[in-house]
């Protein structure tokens, strides 16, 4: 019987469909309350020693975090890693790949990422900020309002998150110019380009970046890139922080082009109290969190179930991660914690 | 050479589509500053006597109105006009459509009215509220979204409005039930009811208004109503004030159902400040300004243009609006104005 460790909250949530894999598998559940217990049972238990653990967003933002490690990182028979992210960039998850015989991402964050991007889009055409003063001061006072209809979009990374927000986009009416190095077609993108281009980010009432942070990428978003935007457009940055200068992004924003920005990440995270980006009016910020829905919650596991029954089953997984991708991580003694 | 009136900036506009109709048509303007003016020659002009004009957003929430409203209502020979709004709720519309010989009207607001319920479900989707706290505090802080992929919406109306609200949210993933008397099936909802049902209430997450004020729908929105709806739902109104019991609908957000309401139309328009809906923290409003966009101009330009063509070849206009409309037209003397 193998055992696999996940939190109590997923446990809950996935009961039913967990119950067709309990002649297998041996459920531990780790809480909030940093016990770890057998649910079958109801028994609180010792240090677990899992083959296999789930590692999702009630893990890492939960305070099950700490016990959840310790059992994963100190398991003499770690088999499978299931994480909910889809990269690689916390050091404890790179110590729990090392660890493991096999580690597998997820990648549907991109549906709830996608929504993020739409509300940004609409507050900025709406005029949310200048409505919510006029609201707040009782002033019934007319505002014109522009279109996600007839908007044109430049998203740069056409991954999951690219394309799910050109889906969206398409369906409501705007236009679509997706960046990927390797060019091609992209049924949620009208044009695809193989590079940004001055002309292209002049033409755009909305630039979403949505790349992964590497030594390319790094500092793409810089005071050439603004000065190219268009005055009235927004800037939306849900890939990662390191894409952007900020300081040239405050400059540009005092300069008036473009008219405003809204990021999910930033280069600090927390991004801290005194950073200007905060006090900028021009500036909307949330905490890394654009994909903390319930749905994505749903597809998490989704994923999660999918592989627990290719494990038990021992078929190939999915979304296995390259033991390369392994080969830095940091030593950290986990049994110490 | 018949006589069309319409705004300097509508012109200016569709000059370019209007040259085809200046061999038949004798185009004057009427400017923000009260001066009529033949555009062709730009020599300005003393009051015309117009066969046909156009009364655009432009006449309406400019300073033009007067004047245009003088021209029309004392013109010996009036014989067709172009409204943009879609309803004769204004004593003025209903006015000058029984002077004129054909009135025609406009349902093209609907496009943009949709993005404006898909903004409002978003915001509160996405805490916008709470976020925006926390930004201005300078708090990274993490918040749970709700999706509009998978949501429930019921859409009471399913005209042009609430059609183009169905289509958007089925496009981006959610379930639509609309209400109208004649039932039958739409493309654009998943489910047509023929009356709002408790039912129907309690399973969506935003309730959208979309009709008219009419004896049977006035008050719709009462304390039963919002009781029947789910605690964490969201209420709109893009329909008319009077389908709405503001009373109840402040008492029920004091109540706790339903979480929020957002009104692009109130009672009374416009809403005097000391309204207690202005002080509500639970309620967004805008100024019936919903349709208020580049897209619709052009769009209702269109219906002009289109019909343009119908009334310089003497064929059937569309949209026209019949005379018993306009019976109980106020007795007003405009060439005093």
């Amino acid at each position: 019987m193998k055992t696999l460790l996940l939190h109590q909250a997923a446990y809950d949530r996935m009961k039913r469909r967990l119950k067709s894999f309990s002649q297998g598998v041996d459920f531990v559940t780790v809480t909030d309350d940093e016990i770890y217990r057998r649910p079958a049972t109801n028994e609180e238990i010792d240090l677990p020693q899992p083959h296999a653990a789930f590692a999702n967003s009630d893990i890492w933002y939960g305070k099950a975090g700490g016990r959840f490690v310790k059992a994963v990182m100190t398991s003499p028979h770690l088999d499978w890693i299931q994480s909910s992210a889809a990269g690689l960039e916390h050091p404890v998850l790179v110590s729990m790949g090392q660890k493991a015989g096999r580690y597998t991402t997820c990648h549907v964050q991109a549906e709830a990422m996608s929504e993020w991007a739409l509300w940004m889009a609409l507050d900025f055409m709406r005029k949310g900020d200048e409505r919510r003063t006029n609201k707040a001061a009782g002033l019934w006072r007319r505002a014109r309002s522009r279109e996600i209809n007839g908007s044109h979009w430049l998203i740069v990374g056409l991954g999951a998150i690219g394309q799910a927000v050109g889906r969206r986009i398409k369906a409501l009416g705007g236009q679509v110019t997706g960046v990927r190095r390797s060019g091609g077609t992209c049924d949620h993108a009208d044009t695809v380009l193989t590079a940004v281009t001055p002309e292209a980010l002049g033409q755009a009432d909305v630039v979403l970046l949505c790349l992964p942070h590497t030594t390319a990428t790094e500092n793409m978003a810089d005071a050439a890139f603004f000065a190219a935007m268009k005055p009235d457009a927004l800037f939306l940055n849900l890939g990662r922080g390191a894409l952007v200068d900020e300081a040239a992004l405050l400059a540009a924003l005092d300069a008036g082009c473009p008219a405003m920005a809204g990021l999910d990440v930033t280069r600090a995270e927390p991004l801290p109290q005194d950073d200007p980006l905060w006090a900028h009016d021009k500036v909307m910020i949330t905490a890394h969190d654009s994909s903390d829905t319930p749905g994505t919650d749903g597809r998490i596991d989704q994923v999660f179930l999918d592989n627990l029954a290719r494990w038990v089953r021992d078929e190939p997984l999915h979304d296995i991660v390259d033991r390369s991708a392994f080969e830095n991580a940091p030593d950290v003694d986990w049994s110490a914690r």
